[in-house]
């Protein structure tokens, strides 16, 4: 070993040993008879001392270091004059008696500190350099840490981790495939997966009963919004559960994971039905680090003569309210700023109504014309405002009233820090439909996948009234985010046949796609379910990150590039040749 | 749940407690006033017992079982009258009350018993049917128990476990990429990796200091002998270490795993010199279970006129036996078989001379007219032959005499049996060349990789003498396989280029291929190094199986295809379309 000691393990206690450490530099600071180096590592930072009337050559050598030298310094530990308490080596620093240079550095194209001057493209270009920030390196730091807690935690309920092939069947749904060409069998392709899916059933076909697997997922998606090409799940199957049986396991799961990564003990998580989500949040992943709810008012308006609440009503539309409570003082810019939030082309309303509650008890609406005061009084008992309060009412199809409003209540609870930091807000929804209607084209589709198993109560709508049946598909929420998606699975082959059918797909397409999973279920497929974490948003929640590129070591850039490789590239034709294969120009 | 107990966890001690079980049909048996039924799962096989007496109904619908059938038994633990002691529910039994069928199933194309009537590729074909057989299912429990036990050591030793993209650059080194198209980047390619060797060693750069990763690893290689184009590798990278380091952390974790895995513990490892191993056993990964070194006699010959050695000799080859132990009485069809074995053109050897003990105190030889007795008996001495052995020795260029006698060596204690089951050997071997001469080009090639380090003091050979060169790169061999292998790295920009240019890359093949690894040696590479585990091949070694498949839960088939899956498969003609290539027609 190049040393004896880490950067961030010397403590009073280590006083008068002699040490060797390795590490970067810092910063040096020359302070003429005194030469200061911060020598950083992994571990944390430990300050050099040298001294230039013990040591003048030393001193000179430790002059021309420059900032990222790979350097090995031993010297004596000694305890500190001015203590440094923001760091835990601060009480001491180390009297070096030699130093080597082990590598030099250029200077880096950004500072290496956590408040860096380098843009993100360069930060990730040069990503080997960003990770030396403390703040990246503790992320995968902690990234590993939750990854062992649930290891942990799964393997003590017997649940084995299994790996699953990567190079598999094309068979795709919702997204596209990544494909791979096989050189061997010219013509033929492998594909990626998107999720082990199909495999982690077969293994319980298998008769493995409990399995997990941490595991990379590949969707070719166009790059928009917070999404990566290659991604990483937790993925788990259980044989002879029912919903229950998963959430209580991995609820426990969620919460030792929390204990061993940030000390925070997590509530029973609530299970919250996907239509009161909808109903009283307008989403099916809502922020419940804070109240307001949506509160529908179709029932309890007063007469009145104001045409778009009356027009709604009579068109089947959706009257509803938050109280934004202590916004009575909204400017007219204000108001403007959050009419135009729902306004948003795929919010879709045409505007807001609003009822202020002031301070000093006078009430002021944007209707005052159609209400009196009273019945304004009336509309805000109904929505528990207070003095203070601004009541914001929404008329229009039901559906874009609950975007707008669940929308609404995520921006107003920015504007007014509604959420304390630190707060978490982890939660069950459960009981998704089954299928849904695609708005455009009228067709059947599946919410989760078209494995989900049908609530047993309402197969009898199956064939009558599809849109009805519920699934047993359940997601896990954390502040806003959809962490976790599951589902008890179909385990007879009659049910996912009908499923199968039901959602267009010919029998030769099932059989080309699935036939190899439905062969496997004439041969006793036991019950069960189960679930998959998207880890990358999981550890962004957890270390405060914005994307889920801030929770990778190496991600790829929105435009689907590692910019420090620079991939993907154009390869040597021979390799194409050999593949059989050829490049065929788009434009 | 659909069960409170598993079938494998009832004893005496539940006598009396009403539980339920759910599991796969092993195999019932009607014997008229009783029905037995075997319900196997994951955890073991526990029997029921159905009274036709006090339930009829119960058996009428239990003779009705076939195998493999799937279902839920509620009942009294009761002790057996005739105790079965194969297995640990053996003593007891199940009366049941309640029996429910969960699934039905086919008659399965194979039984599911270790000792099963299916042929491999049926049972790859139906590998979920496969893996209910308790051997294979055992190998994937014990694959995952090796695996948690790595992951305790390495965690324990402050090592972080980062995962590393799949979607990379490709820079072909030894074996071929698989290529994955981008979609959105027309003409551009992904590679999957051969290894994440440059990822970790950025890793490094980047600070990380300790790394691991359990990996998937892609080579897209013809198929023979017992390869799969994904396996897994245990990766490892440490910073600030020098061999021995190296040797003490991996050396500690494989006695740990053993220790957890099957409670053997492993003497501490020889460090075999790859020069010893080339001459005591014509073999970089020798089998050390059993002795029998190679015997170099080109000093020790007694003088003759056998042409055969004398032009050996004369021409710089080498005269070097084995000593057969116990193999005098070989009868001349074994003598035959085994100089056939050496003849095979791999080896090319043109005979072997025998000289055989006899364990009456005579001594017989095929070069009886060449040797006096006394003569034979001086060689007899210098290879310790004793009564009852025989020595074979092989005159030729050095590499095919030893190549030969090594694979003698395992031949001979196939033969003999001198592996005794449930014995290990394992050891590192060190000091490899760090360049080979390609006999038919005659170019240098790297041994191991173009990133292993020079022994620094055999570096003042490295342009006079390359071949000199020793790398400070080592194997772990496990009972004659290469389980492990690794090096220190260069870490110094320059020294990588002067590699990099005597592997005869041109400066932009360089700097195309590895740039940004290069670019990245310019800010602070520390000193590193590690080691990658073939974990495939060690599961095989620990659980007894005869190929890398058998430690896999869904394998490739020799040609490279799921049989399973049906893939690699001719994919939809708008999934390439989209992609921007075309497949050629490579016949």
């Amino acid at each position: 070993m190049y040393r004896t000691k880490t950067c961030g393990e010397l403590r009073l206690s280590n006083v008068n040993e002699t040490v060797t450490l390795a590490g970067w530099v810092q910063r040096v600071r020359d302070i003429g008879h005194l030469v200061f180096i911060d020598l950083r590592d992994r571990y944390g930072i430990t300050q050099l001392s040298l001294n230039a009337d013990s040591n003048a050559a030393l001193c000179d050598l430790a002059r021309k270091l420059g900032r990222e030298f790979v350097i090995q310094v031993t010297g004596k530990v000694v305890e500190r004059t001015s203590k440094n308490t923001n760091i835990a080596t601060g009480e001491i620093e180390i009297y070096a008696d030699t130093l080597t240079i082990l590598n030099e550095s250029e200077t880096p194209p950004f500072t290496i500190e956590n408040e860096s001057d380098g843009g993100e493209e360069l930060r990730m270009k040069y990503r080997y350099l960003d990770i030396r920030r403390p703040l990246l390196k503790d992320v995968l730091v902690t990234r590993a840490t939750m990854i062992r807690a649930m290891r942990e935690y799964l393997d003590n309920k017997g649940f084995i981790e299994i790996e699953t092939p990567n190079l598999i069947k094309s068979t795709p749904e919702g997204a596209r495939d990544f494909l791979v060409p096989s050189r061997l069998h010219n013509g033929s392709f492998y594909a990626l997966p998107q999720s082990p899916q199909i495999l982690k059933q077969l293994l319980m076909v298998a008769g493995m009963d409990r399995y997990y697997q941490v595991v990379k997922c590949y969707r070719d998606e166009d790059f928009r919004g917070d999404r990566q090409p290659e991604f990483t799940q937790l993925d788990c199957e259980m044989s002879f559960v029912e919903q229950n049986d998963i959430f209580e396991n991995f609820e426990g799961m969620v919460k030792h994971v929390f204990r061993k990564t940030n000390g925070v003990e997590l509530p029973d998580f609530l299970r919250l039905t996907f239509a009161d989500a909808m109903r009283l949040y307008g989403s099916d992943k809502p922020d419940l680090r804070f109240d307001c709810k949506i509160i529908e008012l179709n029932d309890s308006l007063p007469q009145s003569e104001f045409p778009v609440f009356n027009n709604t009503l009579a068109s089947g539309g959706l009257v509803a309210a938050l109280n934004a409570k202590g916004c009575a003082a909204y400017t007219r810019k204000q108001l403007d700023e959050l009419t135009d939030f729902v306004k948003a082309t795929h919010r879709g309303l045409s505007g807001l109504v609003n009822i202020r509650f002031n301070a000093d008890g006078t009430v002021k609406s944007s209707v005052d014309k159609f209400y009196t005061e009273e019945q304004l009084r009336e509309i805000g008992k109904a929505c528990g405002a207070e003095r203070g309060d601004m009541i914001l009412i929404a008329a229009e199809k039901v559906s874009k009233v609950r975007k707008s409003l669940g929308d609404l209540r995520l921006e107003l609870a920015k504007r007014q820090n509604w959420i304390a930091p630190g707060s978490w807000s982890v939660f069950w929804v459960v009981d998704f439909p089954l299928f849904e209607k695609d708005e455009e084209s009228g067709e059947i589709n599946f919410v989760h996948h078209p494995f989900c198993s049908p609530h047993p109560e309402d197969l009898q709508y199956f064939d009558s009234d599809p849109l009805r049946v519920r699934a047993q598909t359940y997601d896990m929420v954390m502040n806003g985010s959809e962490i976790l998606s599951g589902s008890i699975r179909i385990h007879q082959r009659d049910l996912q046949n009908r499923v199968f059918a039901k959602l267009g797909l010919t029998e030769e397409e099932i059989d080309h796609k699935f036939g190899f999973m439905l062969n496997a279920f004439k041969y006793g497929a036991p019950p069960h379910g189960g679930c998959a974490f998207g880890l990358d948003r999981w550890v962004m929640l957890m270390t405060g990150g914005e994307t889920i590129r801030d929770s990778m070591a190496f991600p790829k850039a929105s435009n689907g590039k590692d910019l420090m490789m620079d991939a993907p590239a154009v390869v040597d034709p021979k390799q194409l040749v050999e593949l059989g294969i050829a490049v065929v120009n788009k434009d």
